[in-house]
Protein backbone atom coordinates (compact mmCIF):
# COMPACT_ATOMS: atom_id res chain seq x y z
CA UNK A 1 0.00 0.00 0.00
CA UNK A 2 1.05 3.84 -1.17
CA UNK A 3 -0.32 6.62 0.16
CA UNK A 4 -0.96 9.44 -3.00
CA UNK A 5 1.43 11.78 -1.26
CA UNK A 6 4.02 9.30 -1.67
CA UNK A 7 3.38 8.31 -5.15
CA UNK A 8 3.64 12.57 -5.52
CA UNK A 9 6.78 12.34 -3.60
CA UNK A 10 8.58 9.85 -5.98
CA UNK A 11 7.17 11.15 -9.12
CA UNK A 12 8.98 14.59 -7.94
CA UNK A 13 12.09 12.48 -7.85
CA UNK A 14 12.23 12.56 -11.90
CA UNK A 15 13.32 16.27 -11.78
CA UNK A 16 16.83 17.16 -10.89
CA UNK A 17 15.67 20.22 -8.65
CA UNK A 18 13.88 17.51 -6.43
CA UNK A 19 16.63 14.45 -6.72
CA UNK A 20 19.15 17.40 -5.33
CA UNK A 21 16.75 18.75 -2.77
CA UNK A 22 15.77 15.97 -1.16
CA UNK A 23 19.61 14.07 -1.82
CA UNK A 24 17.72 10.97 -3.54
CA UNK A 25 17.24 9.05 -6.75
CA UNK A 26 14.61 6.52 -8.27
CA UNK A 27 16.19 2.71 -9.94
CA UNK A 28 14.13 0.14 -11.18
CA UNK A 29 14.74 -3.48 -11.53
CA UNK A 30 15.65 -6.61 -10.17
CA UNK A 31 18.79 -6.66 -11.31
CA UNK A 32 19.76 -2.81 -10.76
CA UNK A 33 18.64 -3.30 -7.08
CA UNK A 34 20.47 -6.67 -6.50
CA UNK A 35 23.74 -4.47 -7.97
CA UNK A 36 22.94 -1.33 -5.49
CA UNK A 37 21.77 -3.83 -2.50
CA UNK A 38 25.63 -5.30 -2.93
CA UNK A 39 26.95 -1.60 -3.36
CA UNK A 40 28.44 1.27 -1.08
CA UNK A 41 25.40 3.05 -1.78
CA UNK A 42 22.80 3.10 0.68
CA UNK A 43 18.89 2.32 -0.37
CA UNK A 44 15.89 4.25 1.91
CA UNK A 45 12.83 2.48 0.58
CA UNK A 46 12.25 -0.45 -1.47
CA UNK A 47 8.51 -0.98 -3.10
CA UNK A 48 7.79 -4.36 -4.33
CA UNK A 49 5.23 -6.43 -5.59
CA UNK A 50 4.12 -10.21 -4.34
CA UNK A 51 6.65 -11.53 -7.06
CA UNK A 52 9.67 -10.39 -5.62
CA UNK A 53 12.29 -12.27 -3.41
CA UNK A 54 12.47 -10.22 -0.23
CA UNK A 55 15.06 -12.49 1.22
CA UNK A 56 16.97 -10.48 -1.28
CA UNK A 57 16.46 -6.95 1.00
CA UNK A 58 19.00 -6.19 4.23
CA UNK A 59 17.31 -5.21 7.52
CA UNK A 60 17.83 -1.50 7.13
CA UNK A 61 16.26 -0.48 4.50
CA UNK A 62 12.28 0.23 4.30
CA UNK A 63 10.73 -2.09 2.22
CA UNK A 64 6.92 -2.13 0.97
CA UNK A 65 4.86 -4.21 -0.17
CA UNK A 66 2.43 -2.43 -2.94
CA UNK A 67 0.49 -3.83 -6.00
CA UNK A 68 0.90 -4.22 -9.66
CA UNK A 69 -1.49 -1.39 -10.27
CA UNK A 70 0.73 0.94 -7.73
CA UNK A 71 3.71 0.35 -9.10
CA UNK A 72 2.80 1.21 -12.56
CA UNK A 73 2.25 4.79 -11.01
CA UNK A 74 5.63 5.16 -9.61
CA UNK A 75 7.23 3.34 -12.54
CA UNK A 76 8.72 4.82 -15.22
CA UNK A 77 9.52 1.77 -17.44
CA UNK A 78 7.09 0.92 -20.49
CA UNK A 79 6.77 -2.30 -18.61
CA UNK A 80 7.30 -1.77 -14.59
CA UNK A 81 9.45 -4.26 -13.16
CA UNK A 82 8.53 -5.80 -9.64
CA UNK A 83 11.10 -3.84 -7.32
CA UNK A 84 12.02 0.10 -7.43
CA UNK A 85 13.71 1.84 -5.52
CA UNK A 86 15.04 5.11 -3.55
CA UNK A 87 18.53 5.45 -2.96
CA UNK A 88 20.95 8.17 -1.14
CA UNK A 89 22.64 10.22 -3.79
CA UNK A 90 26.52 9.85 -2.98
CA UNK A 91 27.98 12.73 -2.11
CA UNK A 92 31.66 12.45 -3.34
CA UNK A 93 34.57 15.31 -2.26
CA UNK A 94 37.04 16.39 -4.97
CA UNK A 95 39.77 15.52 -2.86
CA UNK A 96 39.19 12.01 -2.31
CA UNK A 97 40.48 11.36 -6.09
CA UNK A 98 42.99 13.78 -5.71
CA UNK A 99 45.19 11.26 -4.09
CA UNK A 100 44.63 8.87 -6.54
CA UNK A 101 47.14 7.81 -9.27
CA UNK A 102 45.34 6.86 -12.28
CA UNK A 103 42.84 7.79 -15.00
CA UNK A 104 40.02 10.20 -14.91
CA UNK A 105 37.61 11.21 -17.28
CA UNK A 106 36.70 14.79 -17.69
CA UNK A 107 32.79 15.60 -19.27
CA UNK A 108 32.68 19.03 -20.67
CA UNK A 109 28.69 19.50 -21.08
CA UNK A 110 27.95 15.93 -22.39
CA UNK A 111 24.06 16.76 -22.86
CA UNK A 112 22.55 12.87 -23.67
CA UNK A 113 21.42 10.57 -20.57
CA UNK A 114 22.55 7.23 -22.83
CA UNK A 115 25.91 8.86 -23.64
CA UNK A 116 26.53 9.48 -20.23
CA UNK A 117 25.23 6.07 -19.11
CA UNK A 118 27.49 4.21 -21.83
CA UNK A 119 30.38 6.59 -20.87
CA UNK A 120 29.72 5.35 -16.43
CA UNK A 121 29.76 1.87 -18.10
CA UNK A 122 32.92 2.15 -19.56
CA UNK A 123 34.70 3.79 -16.81
CA UNK A 124 33.38 0.58 -15.00
CA UNK A 125 35.04 -1.58 -17.65
CA UNK A 126 38.53 0.30 -18.08
CA UNK A 127 39.10 0.62 -14.00
CA UNK A 128 38.72 4.50 -14.47
CA UNK A 129 37.35 5.11 -10.35
CA UNK A 130 36.08 9.01 -11.04
CA UNK A 131 34.40 10.83 -13.81
CA UNK A 132 34.24 14.72 -13.15
CA UNK A 133 32.00 16.55 -14.78
CA UNK A 134 31.20 20.10 -15.49
CA UNK A 135 27.98 21.70 -13.74
CA UNK A 136 26.23 21.71 -17.95
CA UNK A 137 26.74 17.76 -17.97
CA UNK A 138 23.33 15.71 -17.61
CA UNK A 139 22.57 14.69 -14.26
CA UNK A 140 23.90 11.27 -13.90
CA UNK A 141 21.31 10.39 -10.92
CA UNK A 142 18.48 10.85 -14.28
CA UNK A 143 16.11 7.88 -14.27
CA UNK A 144 17.33 7.98 -18.00
CA UNK A 145 21.11 7.67 -17.18
CA UNK A 146 20.89 5.35 -14.01
CA UNK A 147 18.80 2.60 -15.86
CA UNK A 148 21.41 2.72 -18.66
CA UNK A 149 24.65 2.34 -16.91
CA UNK A 150 22.76 0.00 -14.40
CA UNK A 151 25.45 -0.77 -11.19
CA UNK A 152 28.35 0.83 -12.89
CA UNK A 153 26.51 4.11 -10.97
CA UNK A 154 27.62 1.88 -7.29
CA UNK A 155 31.31 1.83 -8.56
CA UNK A 156 32.23 4.81 -10.62
CA UNK A 157 32.41 7.99 -8.61
CA UNK A 158 31.02 10.86 -10.57
CA UNK A 159 31.58 14.72 -9.37
CA UNK A 160 30.07 17.46 -10.39
CA UNK A 161 32.06 20.61 -10.13
CA UNK A 162 34.10 23.84 -11.79
CA UNK A 163 35.45 21.69 -14.46
CA UNK A 164 37.37 24.67 -15.94
CA UNK A 165 38.90 25.36 -11.92
CA UNK A 166 39.41 21.25 -11.23
CA UNK A 167 41.78 21.13 -14.40
CA UNK A 168 43.71 23.90 -13.46
CA UNK A 169 44.29 22.57 -9.92
CA UNK A 170 44.80 19.23 -11.10
CA UNK A 171 47.24 20.26 -13.78
CA UNK A 172 49.45 22.52 -11.55
CA UNK A 173 49.19 20.93 -7.84
CA UNK A 174 48.96 17.55 -9.19
CA UNK A 175 51.24 18.06 -12.78
CA UNK A 176 48.84 15.45 -14.53
CA UNK A 177 48.47 15.23 -18.00
CA UNK A 178 44.93 16.53 -19.35
CA UNK A 179 44.39 14.73 -22.60
CA UNK A 180 41.53 15.99 -25.15
CA UNK A 181 40.57 15.45 -28.66
CA UNK A 182 40.96 17.42 -31.27
CA UNK A 183 40.88 17.48 -35.27
CA UNK A 184 45.03 18.55 -35.05
CA UNK A 185 45.99 16.44 -31.97
CA UNK A 186 48.65 13.79 -32.46
CA UNK A 187 47.17 10.46 -33.52
CA UNK A 188 46.32 8.43 -31.04
CA UNK A 189 47.52 4.99 -32.26
CA UNK A 190 51.49 6.37 -32.41
CA UNK A 191 51.03 9.05 -29.61
CA UNK A 192 52.69 8.45 -25.91
CA UNK A 193 50.33 8.17 -23.33
CA UNK A 194 50.97 8.22 -19.83
CA UNK A 195 49.23 5.85 -17.31
CA UNK A 196 48.03 8.48 -15.41
CA UNK A 197 46.19 11.59 -16.32
CA UNK A 198 42.42 13.13 -16.79
CA UNK A 199 40.65 12.14 -20.32
CA UNK A 200 38.46 15.69 -21.76
CA UNK A 201 35.84 14.09 -23.63
CA UNK A 202 33.38 17.13 -24.98
CA UNK A 203 29.77 18.05 -25.84
CA UNK A 204 27.74 16.12 -28.43
CA UNK A 205 27.69 18.88 -30.75
CA UNK A 206 30.45 21.55 -29.76
CA UNK A 207 32.83 19.02 -28.66
CA UNK A 208 35.36 20.81 -25.90
CA UNK A 209 35.09 24.39 -25.03
CA UNK A 210 37.09 27.28 -25.26
CA UNK A 211 37.82 28.10 -21.63
CA UNK A 212 38.97 24.08 -21.33
CA UNK A 213 40.67 23.85 -24.16
CA UNK A 214 43.42 26.36 -22.58
CA UNK A 215 43.83 23.58 -19.60
CA UNK A 216 44.76 20.65 -22.28
CA UNK A 217 48.05 19.66 -22.64
CA UNK A 218 48.36 17.18 -24.95
CA UNK A 219 46.10 17.09 -28.26
CA UNK A 220 44.78 13.67 -29.42
CA UNK A 221 43.08 12.35 -32.24
CA UNK A 222 41.44 9.38 -33.30
CA UNK A 223 42.13 9.07 -37.26
CA UNK A 224 39.00 7.48 -39.09
CA UNK A 225 40.47 4.86 -41.55
CA UNK A 226 38.40 5.56 -44.83
CA UNK A 227 39.66 5.71 -47.55
CA UNK A 228 38.16 6.89 -50.78
CA UNK A 229 34.90 8.61 -49.04
CA UNK A 230 34.45 12.01 -49.34
CA UNK A 231 31.59 12.50 -46.09
CA UNK A 232 32.34 10.21 -43.09
CA UNK A 233 30.40 10.87 -39.16
CA UNK A 234 32.17 12.01 -37.04
CA UNK A 235 32.36 9.81 -34.18
CA UNK A 236 29.83 10.19 -31.21
CA UNK A 237 31.24 10.51 -28.41
CA UNK A 238 30.57 7.30 -26.64
CA UNK A 239 32.15 5.37 -29.53
CA UNK A 240 35.15 7.94 -28.56
CA UNK A 241 35.56 7.25 -25.39
CA UNK A 242 35.30 3.25 -25.53
CA UNK A 243 38.30 3.94 -28.82
CA UNK A 244 40.04 6.23 -26.04
CA UNK A 245 39.92 4.34 -22.78
CA UNK A 246 40.73 1.06 -24.71
CA UNK A 247 43.92 2.82 -25.88
CA UNK A 248 45.08 4.14 -22.57
CA UNK A 249 44.95 0.76 -21.18
CA UNK A 250 46.11 -1.13 -23.54
CA UNK A 251 49.71 0.09 -22.90
CA UNK A 252 49.86 -0.87 -19.08
CA UNK B 1 -0.69 18.62 -50.90
CA UNK B 2 -0.44 14.79 -49.59
CA UNK B 3 -3.66 12.40 -50.15
CA UNK B 4 -4.42 10.19 -47.50
CA UNK B 5 -3.55 6.77 -49.43
CA UNK B 6 0.23 8.30 -49.43
CA UNK B 7 -0.32 9.20 -45.83
CA UNK B 8 -1.27 5.28 -45.26
CA UNK B 9 1.31 3.87 -47.85
CA UNK B 10 4.48 5.88 -46.12
CA UNK B 11 3.20 4.76 -42.82
CA UNK B 12 2.87 1.37 -43.52
CA UNK B 13 6.68 1.71 -44.59
CA UNK B 14 7.36 1.81 -40.84
CA UNK B 15 6.54 -1.82 -41.20
CA UNK B 16 9.04 -4.34 -42.24
CA UNK B 17 7.33 -6.58 -44.39
CA UNK B 18 5.31 -3.47 -46.15
CA UNK B 19 9.46 -1.80 -46.85
CA UNK B 20 10.51 -5.42 -48.04
CA UNK B 21 7.26 -5.49 -50.71
CA UNK B 22 7.78 -2.07 -51.84
CA UNK B 23 11.53 -2.01 -51.76
CA UNK B 24 11.94 1.15 -49.60
CA UNK B 25 12.62 2.91 -46.71
CA UNK B 26 11.81 6.24 -45.25
CA UNK B 27 14.63 9.01 -44.11
CA UNK B 28 14.11 12.24 -42.19
CA UNK B 29 16.19 15.52 -41.30
CA UNK B 30 18.11 17.80 -43.57
CA UNK B 31 21.46 16.37 -43.00
CA UNK B 32 20.57 12.48 -43.72
CA UNK B 33 18.81 13.59 -46.68
CA UNK B 34 21.45 15.79 -47.84
CA UNK B 35 24.10 12.79 -47.48
CA UNK B 36 21.71 10.67 -49.12
CA UNK B 37 21.19 12.74 -52.21
CA UNK B 38 24.70 12.62 -52.34
CA UNK B 39 24.94 9.44 -52.28
CA UNK B 40 24.62 6.03 -54.42
CA UNK B 41 21.16 5.42 -53.15
CA UNK B 42 18.14 6.35 -54.92
CA UNK B 43 15.50 8.58 -53.58
CA UNK B 44 12.35 8.36 -55.24
CA UNK B 45 9.96 10.80 -53.76
CA UNK B 46 10.98 14.18 -51.49
CA UNK B 47 8.41 15.71 -49.09
CA UNK B 48 9.51 19.01 -48.16
CA UNK B 49 7.69 21.87 -46.42
CA UNK B 50 8.06 25.91 -47.89
CA UNK B 51 11.40 25.86 -45.40
CA UNK B 52 13.21 23.88 -47.28
CA UNK B 53 15.70 24.90 -50.13
CA UNK B 54 14.31 22.73 -53.04
CA UNK B 55 17.61 23.53 -55.18
CA UNK B 56 19.28 21.00 -52.88
CA UNK B 57 17.12 18.09 -54.53
CA UNK B 58 18.21 16.62 -58.07
CA UNK B 59 16.07 16.40 -61.21
CA UNK B 60 15.46 12.61 -60.83
CA UNK B 61 13.38 12.33 -57.69
CA UNK B 62 9.69 13.26 -57.22
CA UNK B 63 9.39 16.36 -55.34
CA UNK B 64 6.26 17.34 -53.61
CA UNK B 65 5.81 20.30 -51.23
CA UNK B 66 3.33 19.57 -48.04
CA UNK B 67 2.29 21.75 -45.04
CA UNK B 68 3.94 21.84 -41.75
CA UNK B 69 0.55 19.81 -40.59
CA UNK B 70 1.23 17.12 -43.21
CA UNK B 71 4.63 16.66 -42.21
CA UNK B 72 3.30 15.67 -38.72
CA UNK B 73 1.33 12.89 -40.75
CA UNK B 74 3.98 11.17 -41.80
CA UNK B 75 7.33 11.89 -39.60
CA UNK B 76 7.95 9.41 -36.50
CA UNK B 77 9.98 12.35 -35.07
CA UNK B 78 8.72 14.22 -31.99
CA UNK B 79 10.11 17.36 -33.51
CA UNK B 80 9.47 16.84 -37.62
CA UNK B 81 12.06 18.20 -39.82
CA UNK B 82 11.15 20.01 -42.92
CA UNK B 83 12.24 17.13 -45.39
CA UNK B 84 11.27 14.02 -45.97
CA UNK B 85 12.22 10.83 -48.58
CA UNK B 86 11.32 7.67 -49.68
CA UNK B 87 14.39 6.05 -50.34
CA UNK B 88 15.05 2.85 -52.27
CA UNK B 89 16.44 -0.34 -50.37
CA UNK B 90 20.00 -1.06 -51.95
CA UNK B 91 20.15 -4.70 -52.85
CA UNK B 92 23.85 -6.47 -52.53
CA UNK B 93 25.07 -9.63 -53.63
CA UNK B 94 27.35 -11.36 -51.32
CA UNK B 95 29.77 -12.02 -54.25
CA UNK B 96 30.41 -8.43 -54.47
CA UNK B 97 31.99 -8.17 -51.06
CA UNK B 98 33.08 -11.84 -51.83
CA UNK B 99 36.31 -10.40 -53.76
CA UNK B 100 37.04 -8.18 -51.07
CA UNK B 101 39.95 -8.16 -49.19
CA UNK B 102 39.34 -6.36 -46.06
CA UNK B 103 37.85 -7.09 -42.85
CA UNK B 104 33.87 -7.30 -42.74
CA UNK B 105 31.71 -7.68 -39.48
CA UNK B 106 28.92 -10.22 -39.32
CA UNK B 107 25.86 -9.80 -36.85
CA UNK B 108 24.10 -12.29 -35.69
CA UNK B 109 21.13 -11.53 -34.09
CA UNK B 110 21.63 -8.17 -32.68
CA UNK B 111 18.55 -6.82 -31.75
CA UNK B 112 18.51 -3.08 -30.46
CA UNK B 113 18.17 -0.88 -33.42
CA UNK B 114 20.27 1.69 -31.45
CA UNK B 115 22.62 -1.08 -31.37
CA UNK B 116 23.09 -1.70 -35.66
CA UNK B 117 22.95 2.37 -36.19
CA UNK B 118 26.14 2.49 -34.19
CA UNK B 119 27.73 -0.68 -35.55
CA UNK B 120 27.09 0.81 -39.03
CA UNK B 121 28.54 4.20 -38.14
CA UNK B 122 31.40 2.42 -36.72
CA UNK B 123 31.75 0.34 -39.96
CA UNK B 124 32.10 3.51 -41.89
CA UNK B 125 34.38 5.00 -39.45
CA UNK B 126 36.64 2.08 -39.73
CA UNK B 127 37.26 1.71 -43.08
CA UNK B 128 34.73 -1.73 -43.14
CA UNK B 129 32.19 -1.63 -45.85
CA UNK B 130 30.27 -5.00 -45.98
CA UNK B 131 28.03 -5.86 -42.75
CA UNK B 132 26.57 -9.41 -42.84
CA UNK B 133 24.04 -9.73 -40.62
CA UNK B 134 21.84 -13.15 -39.95
CA UNK B 135 18.18 -13.03 -40.93
CA UNK B 136 17.64 -12.79 -36.80
CA UNK B 137 19.04 -9.24 -36.94
CA UNK B 138 17.05 -5.87 -36.65
CA UNK B 139 16.29 -4.75 -40.43
CA UNK B 140 18.98 -2.11 -40.91
CA UNK B 141 16.04 -0.27 -43.09
CA UNK B 142 13.87 0.46 -39.96
CA UNK B 143 13.31 4.02 -39.38
CA UNK B 144 14.78 3.51 -36.04
CA UNK B 145 18.14 2.63 -36.99
CA UNK B 146 18.43 4.48 -40.22
CA UNK B 147 18.07 7.52 -38.17
CA UNK B 148 20.70 6.28 -35.85
CA UNK B 149 23.17 5.71 -38.27
CA UNK B 150 22.61 8.84 -40.42
CA UNK B 151 24.65 8.71 -44.13
CA UNK B 152 26.66 5.61 -42.81
CA UNK B 153 23.76 3.61 -44.43
CA UNK B 154 24.44 5.11 -47.90
CA UNK B 155 28.17 3.50 -47.80
CA UNK B 156 28.34 0.62 -45.98
CA UNK B 157 26.46 -2.14 -47.31
CA UNK B 158 24.33 -4.10 -45.42
CA UNK B 159 23.58 -7.60 -46.38
CA UNK B 160 21.15 -9.91 -44.92
CA UNK B 161 22.09 -13.79 -44.94
CA UNK B 162 21.68 -17.22 -43.77
CA UNK B 163 24.86 -16.54 -41.82
CA UNK B 164 25.60 -20.27 -41.23
CA UNK B 165 26.18 -20.91 -44.66
CA UNK B 166 27.90 -17.52 -45.53
CA UNK B 167 30.68 -17.87 -43.14
CA UNK B 168 30.75 -21.50 -43.34
CA UNK B 169 31.20 -20.28 -47.27
CA UNK B 170 34.08 -17.85 -46.59
CA UNK B 171 36.00 -20.24 -44.44
CA UNK B 172 36.86 -22.69 -46.70
CA UNK B 173 36.64 -20.40 -50.54
CA UNK B 174 38.40 -17.63 -49.60
CA UNK B 175 40.56 -19.25 -46.48
CA UNK B 176 39.35 -16.16 -44.28
CA UNK B 177 39.78 -15.86 -40.55
CA UNK B 178 36.84 -15.89 -38.69
CA UNK B 179 36.97 -13.64 -35.44
CA UNK B 180 34.61 -14.22 -32.58
CA UNK B 181 34.91 -12.84 -28.91
CA UNK B 182 34.38 -15.23 -26.13
CA UNK B 183 35.03 -15.01 -22.50
CA UNK B 184 38.10 -17.52 -22.61
CA UNK B 185 39.76 -16.02 -25.92
CA UNK B 186 42.90 -14.79 -26.39
CA UNK B 187 43.50 -11.57 -24.89
CA UNK B 188 42.91 -8.70 -27.80
CA UNK B 189 45.18 -6.78 -27.08
CA UNK B 190 48.14 -9.41 -27.36
CA UNK B 191 46.76 -11.59 -29.88
CA UNK B 192 48.21 -11.72 -33.71
CA UNK B 193 45.29 -10.15 -36.02
CA UNK B 194 44.85 -10.38 -39.62
CA UNK B 195 44.41 -7.14 -41.55
CA UNK B 196 41.50 -9.18 -43.55
CA UNK B 197 38.94 -11.67 -41.89
CA UNK B 198 35.63 -11.54 -40.59
CA UNK B 199 34.64 -10.31 -36.95
CA UNK B 200 31.19 -11.87 -35.65
CA UNK B 201 29.78 -9.71 -32.92
CA UNK B 202 26.93 -11.75 -31.12
CA UNK B 203 23.45 -10.74 -29.36
CA UNK B 204 22.75 -8.65 -26.87
CA UNK B 205 21.67 -11.07 -24.18
CA UNK B 206 22.84 -14.82 -25.54
CA UNK B 207 26.31 -13.46 -27.28
CA UNK B 208 27.25 -15.55 -30.24
CA UNK B 209 24.72 -18.55 -30.73
CA UNK B 210 26.56 -22.41 -30.90
CA UNK B 211 25.80 -22.64 -34.62
CA UNK B 212 28.07 -19.86 -35.66
CA UNK B 213 30.51 -20.88 -32.77
CA UNK B 214 31.51 -23.87 -34.24
CA UNK B 215 32.82 -21.88 -38.02
CA UNK B 216 34.69 -19.43 -35.68
CA UNK B 217 38.57 -19.77 -36.11
CA UNK B 218 40.22 -17.13 -33.87
CA UNK B 219 38.50 -16.56 -30.20
CA UNK B 220 39.30 -13.57 -28.62
CA UNK B 221 38.46 -11.59 -25.63
CA UNK B 222 38.46 -7.91 -24.61
CA UNK B 223 39.90 -8.09 -21.60
CA UNK B 224 38.37 -5.51 -18.34
CA UNK B 225 40.25 -3.81 -16.15
CA UNK B 226 39.19 -3.48 -13.29
CA UNK B 227 41.21 -4.69 -9.86
CA UNK B 228 39.13 -4.64 -6.97
CA UNK B 229 35.72 -4.86 -7.92
CA UNK B 230 33.22 -8.58 -8.23
CA UNK B 231 30.45 -7.33 -10.18
CA UNK B 232 31.28 -5.48 -13.74
CA UNK B 233 28.90 -5.33 -16.16
CA UNK B 234 29.73 -7.04 -19.34
CA UNK B 235 29.92 -4.33 -22.43
CA UNK B 236 27.37 -3.47 -24.30
CA UNK B 237 27.86 -4.92 -28.00
CA UNK B 238 28.01 -1.68 -29.92
CA UNK B 239 31.09 -0.64 -27.14
CA UNK B 240 32.76 -3.95 -28.22
CA UNK B 241 32.48 -3.40 -31.71
CA UNK B 242 34.18 -0.07 -31.39
CA UNK B 243 37.00 -1.83 -29.10
CA UNK B 244 37.82 -5.04 -31.43
CA UNK B 245 37.87 -2.55 -34.83
CA UNK B 246 40.21 0.32 -32.93
CA UNK B 247 41.85 -2.86 -32.08
CA UNK B 248 42.29 -4.39 -36.09
CA UNK B 249 42.71 -1.40 -37.59
CA UNK B 250 45.25 0.22 -35.14
CA UNK B 251 47.51 -2.51 -36.34
CA UNK B 252 48.15 -1.93 -40.02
Amino acid sequence: MISKNSIRFINSLRIKKFRNKEGLFIAEGERLIDELLNSSLTIKTIYHTSNWDIQIAKTKQEVVQITSEEMKKISGLSTPSNVFALVYIPEYEITEFESQKSLTLALDDIQDPGNLGTIIRLADWFGIDNIICSQGTVDAFSPKVIQSCMGAISRVKVIYCNLEETLRDLKAKQNLSIYGTFMEGENIYSANLSSTGVIVMGNEGNGISPDIEKIISRKIHIPAFTTDRTVVESLNVAMATAIVCSEFRRRF
